[in-house]
């Protein structure tokens, strides 16, 4: 399985760059991994609603050129579908048994996905309520992906 | 407000704790923050369903213990109740409006909660469906607490 995860800005945060750096390293095992970060752009503060939906819009350009033709993507939205880690490994199972090789997963930016990204979607995943910073998303995504593998091969871990 | 958040076991990985300690940094400017760390209890992957339960209860008797009499207790349990963001925030200022100063938080160890400790919970809270590593719900949970003062207090942040 090919594993590209589409995520929008760097990481500032040396703490959480070791971290997903350490799951990277260990979903190395499982799979073939890519992070494709494509760069935000600048919304300050004082943006109306009209200027944030552009930002919104560029960023959701550079994703969709990020994405590969054909994968099956996975666009993480607070509105989504919300899973348990079981049902998210028996997710990932079936798309691998069905044939599916290339999984896309979508990290937006601070003010979220426009609709182009939305729709492009296969699937509208929701991990929470609440907001989360996007930095701390892509690592809590990663270990996720980590746990539905290790469930997968039947390996001990909570579910 | 004083906030105390008792939590099972040590933080292992470094990138975490440094992560907790850049929140506990924030957090100080924003509340009386406390971190009490319970020892948790060795679980091999071989214990029975009713050695784990007797984990859990050990683990719990010293939850109990650290939780201050009076306080308002909220454990995060996956089948609390959801929050989002701004529901959060408002929970925390309608708690402090209403003359609660002293809020505890629970995290369990890697089997979850006893009985007990959800007995005294004056609230379950439910962040993800997806079970996630209690390690890393420390630093979700503070990241959460600090954005929760930021809207209270009408700081840019998204909710």
């Amino acid at each position: 399985m090919n594993i590209r995860i589409v995520a929008v800005g760097k990481i500032k945060e040396k703490y959480l760059n070791q971290g997903i750096q350490e799951y990277c390293k260990r979903l190395g095992r499982c799979c073939k991994l890519e992070i494709a970060e494509v760069a935000d752009v600048k919304a300050p503060e004082t943006f109306s609603r009209a200027e944030e939906m552009q930002v919104m819009d560029q960023e959701g350009e550079r994703i969709l050129k990020a994405l590969r033709d054909g994968a099956y993507v996975i666009a993480l939205a607070i509105e989504g579908k919300s899973f348990d880690s079981l049902q998210f490994a028996q997710k990932l199972d079936s798309l691998a048994v069905g044939g599916t090789s290339n999984i896309d997963f979508v990290i937006g930016g601070s003010l979220g996905l426009c609709p182009q990204v939305l729709k492009r979607a296969d699937l509208l995943l929701s991990f929470s309520s609440f907001t989360f910073p996007h930095q701390l998303m892509r690592l809590i995504l990663l270990e996720q992906i980590y746990r539905a593998f290790r469930i997968n091969r039947g390996e001990p871990y909570h579910k």
